[in-house]
Parts: structure tokens; C-alpha cells; sequence
């Protein structure tokens, strides 16, 4: 049985909005993306896409991305984003996150991120500490 | 004696920095109004930009923006934005933000909006309503 | 066989990228969604999004995309956006749109939007204005 | 007499709108940064603040902006930023950019960077080729 995802809260802004008075699709991957990097800090202590670069050498570029917008995001409620990571492979790590406002899934997607070495953008096995993490965050195993 | 300033708390995220590895001085005025549209949230009972405008027919474009940067913001802390509004002209208010990180000031500003009617742009009188809220949170009388 | 793709250029901005030194995935997105936009206004005389939201009422709301990247973007290069529609379904456009710079391709992807009356997000037959526009610029019939 | 400005293009887009159907005032302070940055890589033979930063170690973080938003920005128009750098200071430069569409002022703004050692943040005089191309793009001695 699944844990229960993480869940990231955020404001959705006036300037996160188009004219058509709903938040632009060009902002909602970043909602997603938001909420896998408070996932990250979430269970890394504090870790985030920053400190993991910046102090660690880790980069996790994305390789793919899928959305499914499914009702429109507006400033009227918070947006709730569910972070679900999948099993995690050698190097890389599949994301399900789901954003939800006032009870409403407003979309599904999928993202896929790769370790690499933040210098040489080499693929690396996921360290053992953030596969730990996972392992105790993600998926109970069957 | 000035009130407390309202504080509007933030996660700055991977996103919001450059490869400078600091937050892009393109987005942080926008953090300061982010911190504007949470505070009319608060102090008009959930009613911010996005309602305003498409609910009340209400606009509060912005004439002036000045901001001095102090000290580079990263993602290593929330960034808290302090914001208070000036007394109030006939159809402008005046808000002064401040942002800090772990107890640094990172940048003050100074923001004029103007209260217009949202079909025509025109200028109009604050509603008393907003008035009155302004005068409630705002600094109080000598 | 295909009409050549639309094609769109765009400058990548120092704050396009993040403290990983390349552009950030929140970002890429909206590359790709300009260079609809962009597409739309060149095959229909000027007419983008916001004139068909603003001006003639009509919405296109993404219900899907996906994207797949293949190589960095960075700030040393143009980007150059190849848009390709594929043939229309009644109410719906499906858009492939590949990203490349220096002749590396960078990003694959596809965006579904469905076209929409913009007052009441109602699905809509696409107009035949752009039915006919997007039939001179899509694919060749067999 | 001062030289012409440089004048840097760009298209605005739908999403750099807001639901009041103008361009979102939290983005254009990077209208006018994104010219900055265009003015560089024209008067530096490419080296824009991607190349200054990541190949030669050097920043220029903002310690000051102000704008005066004269006129609406949307869609319907190109905006044609127009760049003029102030005669340099010894690590500083002041810019003022004026954000033009259709032969309407929309905002006015000026600009304050600082050069510094980009891993230390320390000031450092303006490098010599940097200052030498800001003369012969600047305004003239009198």
C-alpha cells in the first residue's frame, strides 16, 4: 500500500494568471516542479535542488515531462500539489503529482529527473543517502 | 505609532535563481508583489487582485516601483516580506516592502498603485470599503 | 509529404536559467507555448492568443503536453521553436514542437489544446477561419 | 550629444499578461533587464551575463531600480526597449531603459549594477574592455 504523498501548498498569484483569467499553462509545470523540489528539502533535511548543486555537485536534469490539465487553476483557493515518487531506478527518479484546488484535480503529470554530476552532466547512480530517503518516503514495497 | 507590517512568507526556489546562483533580480520584484496582493487578501477578507478585478470590476495598476537590493537572496532560507501601506491618497496607495532572509535585510521598495475602474482604466476614488481596511491595517493616525 | 515548420526564435535570457547554468525545465514550457503563439499570429495575420481571448472570445486551453529533453538550452545560442500542427480533429489542435540550438535538437514535445468559447470554457468547433488558416499551413493532405 | 540607444525587440506574449489583460507589472522590470543583457552581447561581441558570469568570473548584481509606468504593454504591439547607458562610475553603471509600443511610452526606468568577482561577490573597478566598449557605445564626451 502507498504512503500518503507530500503535499506542497502555494498561493496561486495574479501574475500567474493570462488574460483568459486562469493560471497560464506556461506556469503550471513550474507548480509541479515547485513542489518535487519542496519534496526533496522535505526529505533531505533541508536539501533542496540549490543545496544539492550548489554544495553537493548533484544536478537531476529532467529527460521528460507529460500533463494532463483536467480544470483551470485560479487565485479563488490554494493549490495543493500531491508528490508521488515512483520505485526509483538506477539513476533516475519518475514523479506523479497531482494539483488539487478546493477539492477539484485540476491536473495529472509525470515527471522524470537523472542524476548527474553537476559538473560534467554525467549520469550517476542516486546517492545512497537521497536513495534511503526515497526508500523511506516513497512507495512501501508489496 | 506604526502597526506591525503584515508579513508574507515565501519559498524562493530553484527557479527563482540565476546562474549566478542568486535569486534574479528580474523576479524579485515580483516577490514584493506577491507580498502585496497576500496582504489586500488579508486585509479584505480573501478579496486580492485576481477578485477585484474580475469579480468587483476594480484595477490597481502600478505607476511606480523603486527597490534597492542589499544582499543576495537564495534558497538556503524563506524569504519574509514585510509590507506597509502609506496613508492613503484620494485614488493611490503607496506600499513600502521589505524582504529578509534569516534575519538580513535583502531589499526595500517603494510601490504606487492607482485605483482605477477595470473596463476603462480610469481613475477612481479607494472604495470606502478598502478605505476603510487600509485605515484598519495601515499606520495608525498621530 | 510536409509543409515546412513554422519556425520561431528566441533569445535565452540570463534569467531563462538557473544555478545548474542551463535553463531551467519550469521555463521550457512556455518556449514552446510562445512559439505556438507565435505560429498562431503568423498564420492568422496578427491574430494570437490574446486577440482571440480578448477580441473575438475565443479560448484554446492546453489539455495535455509533453516534452521530452534531449540537451541543455543555454544562453550561447539562439533557440530556434519548430512548430508543426497535425491535422485538426472538430474542436481540437495537437501541436509538435521541437526545439534545437546550434543544430543540436534539445527538446521534442506535444502540446493538445481545444478550442473553447472564452466566456463560458464551453468546447467549440474550431472556427473555419482557422480551420482554413491551419489546413494552408499544416500538413499536405495524402 | 548623446549616440542613439540601443533598442532591443521583443514580442510580448500571452502569458506576460494578467487577467487585467495587460502585461503583468512583475514582468517588466525583466523586459527591461532582458535589454541590458541584449546590450552587452551587442557591444561585447557575445558576451552577454551567461558568458560574464559562467567563462570569465565576473558579475554585475542590481543594487537599485526604479520605474514609471506611463501606458499599458500588451500584445497587440512589439515593445522596443530602448537602452542608454550613463557615463560609468569606477565599478557601476547606471542604465536608462524606456519600453516603448506603437510610438507610446509605456515605462521609463533606470537601472544601477555593480561589477563584482562573481565567486567572492567583492566589487572590482569595471574591467578595462568592458569599460572601453561602454565608451564607444555610451554617450559622447562633451
Amino acid at each position: 500500500m502507498d504512503r500518503p504523498a507530500f503535499i506542497w501548498q502555494r498561493r496561486v498569484g495574479f501574475g500567474d494568471c493570462d488574460p483568459a483569467r486562469i493560471a497560464y499553462t506556461g506556469r503550471i509545470p513550474d507548480f509541479a516542479l515547485e513542489a518535487i523540489d519542496a519534496f526533496w528539502e522535505h526529505i533531505l533535511s533541508g536539501t533542496n535542488w540549490f543545496r544539492m548543486n550548489v554544495d553537493q555537485g548533484i544536478g537531476t536534469p529532467f529527460v521528460h515531462m507529460e500533463m494532463d490539465f483536467r480544470a483551470p487553476i485560479t487565485p479563488r483557493a490554494p493549490l495543493f500539489c500531491h508528490v508521488r515518487p515512483a520505485p526509483p531506478g538506477n539513476a533516475s527518479v519518475t514523479f506523479h503529482v497531482e494539483g488539487a484546488q478546493a477539492d477539484t484535480v485540476c491536473f495529472t503529470s509525470k515527471f522524470v529527473c537523472v542524476f548527474v554530476d553537476a559538473a560534467s552532466l554525467k549520469k550517476i547512480p542516486i546517492p545512497d543517502p537521497i536513495r534511503a530517503a526515497l526508500a523511506a518516503a516513497g512507495p512501501a514495497p508489496v
